[in-house]
């Protein structure tokens, strides 16, 4: 599992600071997550294919984690994109794009799916064979979802030794990797943990950013490998959370405790702060495994 | 007069190439124009201050000329301007800016003020004691318009020696400097033109981009002092101009020479091109005095 930080900061985009925007690549699965202004340029700094992303999740309407989306959607027409192109996001959304588009008599070549929320109950938006992705409602000054991302597990593997030492013939193969038992000629029933090892591990990420401290995503987000969580504030400006519906970085960790997930990845900082490390230093008087998020840092979280 | 050049490619920002933007100071007002994605990080990097903006001119409503527009208003939210914002453009453009403020739940606590265009002749759209604004219809696939931008004149100066000559009390002064006669208590009347010189000489700035070749615009901008002129393509692309409704460099050249400006500064090249200099090379076998605009080239125009 691969995570790429386009952007981190909270508000307004500056020369050195981009807003919120991430690419996951999970299972060989590419997504893109929010969508501040200068996406775009960040993707192709960071060089990621264009053609290599299909949906994008975008958590709530505010600028920093949406302005970029429709210049990221023009660009793709201008480049003759084929493939579809899923957007996942707030009601609002398809009228926000559809509109610009429309004023500038500019439709795009590929299919463009809007899939609005509106729920405020965690469902899940999006399944393939390999990935499902459900909202986490998070409380913030506008309708906003966190997205945990999961990979799902692969077929069973096959304990070699065990197969050959029954004899069995190599059309059975994908019927005992996906799961059955064995019937031998003699009767016999081989039941199938005898011939096959567990699929690797899955992981799970998940992505939570803007939030208000909200111990009611705790069980959603139960045993991620990676917690994504906004930590716009430091301790000494607590009391601008409630206002701001934001979240400090103690509260960022103490979230991660509650969920028991593997590491906390810090991010959304006010633009404030011209040190990051107060912020993972204050993480960890609550949390161990603590990570900063940095504009164009690449993450690779190993099973 | 000084232009400052945000960006100047065509299509999409790219890493090293921003899309259309510009500020013009003239006459100690200063004035965006076009706003293309990215305009607002363009701006703090070359330091231009944002509350020196309070006119902001859109050509179109193509991305690579607006897309940056509602980013640049929202900042200026977060930084609590107070000044009011006026924003000249086409129709449609308070929709679009207006529903992502609604959609963000976001409202400027300044006065922001559109002035949408719709006249497809030229009209004068801005104007104080200092510069006047007037549109530049282009042809374009969507409806847009070019700037023109006039210095107006200052008052007369005074020649001392003349009125010092004829013994004219201080209180005179403003009424000759505004270019009233003076009767004397003896009855002669000076004319002004013995007590004053001329003004300074006035400066103008012609911008034309996204356009046709279209000799209807050179009585409109006939000698002003610069002219900026689009020039997406070279003379191997002319067959791509028609489609595109562009320009290529020796036409713009050709519109600098008809309407006689002093300086023609190109710009909006497509970024199918590694190199500039074939553009100045192309126009100035049409014309004499070519500038390339480049991303963060300042020009300074003396009188």
């Amino acid at each position: 599992m691969k995570l790429t930080i386009l952007g981190c900061y909270s508000a307004t985009p500056r020369s050195i600071t981009n807003p919120t925007s991430q690419v996951l690549e999970i299972n060989n699965q590419m997504f893109l997550i929010d969508c501040g202004e200068g996406t775009q340029v960040q993707l192709r700094k960071h060089k990621i294919k264009f053609s290599k992303i299909n949906q994008i999740f975008i958590s709530h309407l505010h600028g920093d984690h949406c302005y970029g989306l429709v210049g990221l959607v023009s660009t793709f027409m201008l480049l003759n994109r084929l493939n579809d192109l899923h957007i996942y996001g707030p009601k609002g959304i398809k009228e926000m794009i559809l509109l610009q588009l429309r004023l500038s008599n500019s439709y795009t070549g590929y299919g463009l799916y809007f899939h609005e929320l509106t729920s405020t109950e965690s469902e899940v938006i999006f399944e393939n064979d390999k990935v499902r992705v459900r909202t986490i409602p998070l409380k913030h000054r506008v309708y906003t979802n966190g997205f945990l991302f999961e990979e799902k597990p692969g077929a069973r593997k096959l304990n070699m030794d065990a197969v050959l030492n029954h004899e069995i013939e190599t059309c059975y193969y994908q019927k005992i990797k996906d799961g059955a038992d064995m019937l031998l000629e003699n009767g016999t029933v081989i039941p199938n943990h005898i011939l096959t090892f567990d699929p690797a591990p899955v992981q799970s990420y998940a992505f939570c950013s803007d939030t208000l401290y909200d111990e009611s995503i705790v069980p959603l987000i139960h045993g991620a490998d990676v917690l994504y969580h906004e930590s716009t504030f430091l301790e000494q400006d607590k009391s601008k959370t409630a206002h701001t519906m934001h979240s400090t970085a103690i509260e960022a960790a103490t979230i991660a405790q509650k969920a028991h997930v593997k590491t906390l990845v810090l991010g959304h900082y006010s633009t404030r702060y011209a040190n990051l490390n107060a912020f993972k230093e204050e993480a960890e008087t609550v949390f161990d495994t603590v990570e900063l998020a940095e504009d164009g840092k690449v993450f690779n979280f190993n099973k």
